[in-house]
């Protein structure tokens, strides 16, 4: 029977966008697990109340329900572990957390800017007032200014925070070294998010953020290319 | 025979400071390897031209002369694996590097615009003159024009490149999990530099990582604490 996942999705059902349902869609093409996923619209929160919380990436495996893509990291790499490894081990796993909370904190909230009123346009028509009024209270302004302000002033600090990733990438092709690890994943789905729900470019052409992502593209059978977009 | 490490001194040959070589003391203390510490000033560049370069740490282990804290981390890794892991495996390494490169790019930089002018205080003689020309010509304006821009408007940045440690920390007590690894080191390190060479105090009282800094001070005999202070 293979793992059941709430997937965020748009108003097109194919739609998926949320940067943390694609790192755990990566995590478990990393492990070779089977999935089944279930379009799921953040107004949808009765299909995921047996989760105890509001918010995908959600998993069903057997009788085990999982919600936060960290821990459901933790628990396909606990469950399944002659499966390929996400971390290496506990300290790499550790090392990992850091990464998962400096792509949250670092990099996912400068992204947000530049894309959050393209987003409105592609998500299902019953998400639309609840997404503006959830996200317009957190910005402190309209969708449209803060995606305004962020490509006119903030596309710099979007691509300042990646520096780190850069200089690891002079020295080796993934974050996890020789071979993808979830590091990689994390910072994927963070990345994918913006492409699938905009056409804004959010790398320069030269930018070699921009060539890991492609060959990230093609990881599991191009699973992440062959996303639908916009 | 010890390794020998050419380490970062102020005017008191007993006050070391360097962020790098702080790393790589708390390194060569977690694998257990007794060091000789040799006392160098930034201008002197020919005791260390056997490095091929002109920036410490380096270090000398027999007839290996190794630069630049990464790589040294990665020799004391690879030659001495039967001790204490840094890393906890490739992977684990490979995660490191990111956050190396994290500190680097992200905490040390702001770190230095609240300190940078104090620094001077503390240096020997004979380096002033380059330390001076050197980090203004960096920054672009006069040492007390940053120090006192950094701390007028730019403590609140530097706090919030902290921010993913503090996400971590929640769950666990250290960045390497349930014991350090380098990726405490790295951010001990950086953090030991402005502890050392200013009485500025960086973080607030009540946050989190001011209570890791304390635990890790206490490591390896309280090599850390007992470390002069200006």
């Amino acid at each position: 029977m293979p793992i059941v996942m709430y997937d965020l999705a748009g108003a097109d059902p194919a739609l998926r966008f949320s940067p943390y349902c694609w790192r755990i869609r990566m995590a478990l093409a990393h492990k070779g697990l089977a999935v089944e996923t279930v379009p799921w619209r953040f107004t949808d929160k009765d299909a995921i109340a047996c989760s105890g919380q509001g918010r995908v990436p959600v998993i069903r495996d057997g009788d085990s329900v999982v919600s936060d893509s960290w821990e459901i990291a933790c628990y396909l790499e606990a469950h399944y572990p002659e499966r390929p490894s996400l971390f290496g081990g506990a300290v790499g796993q550790a090392h990992a957390r850091l990464i998962n909370a400096w792509a949250d904190s670092a990099v996912l909230g400068p992204a947000a800017r530049l894309v959050v009123r393209d987003i409105l346009d592609a998500i299902d028509p019953k998400d639309v007032d609840y997404f503006r009024s959830s996200r317009e209270q957190r910005f402190g302004m309209t969708l449209e200014a803060v995606q305004a302000d962020g490509r006119e002033n903030r596309l710099a600090a979007f691509r300042d925070s990646l520096t780190p990733v850069r200089l690891v990438l002079r020295t080796q092709p993934w974050l996890g070294g020789t071979a993808p690890s979830y590091a990689d994943h994390i910072l994927f789905g963070t990345l994918q998010w913006p492409r699938c729900i905009s056409r804004f470019e959010m790398l320069a052409a030269d930018d070699p953020v921009l060539a890991w992502q492609e060959r990230a593209l093609d990881l599991y059978g191009g699973l992440g290319r062959s996303a639908p977009r916009v």
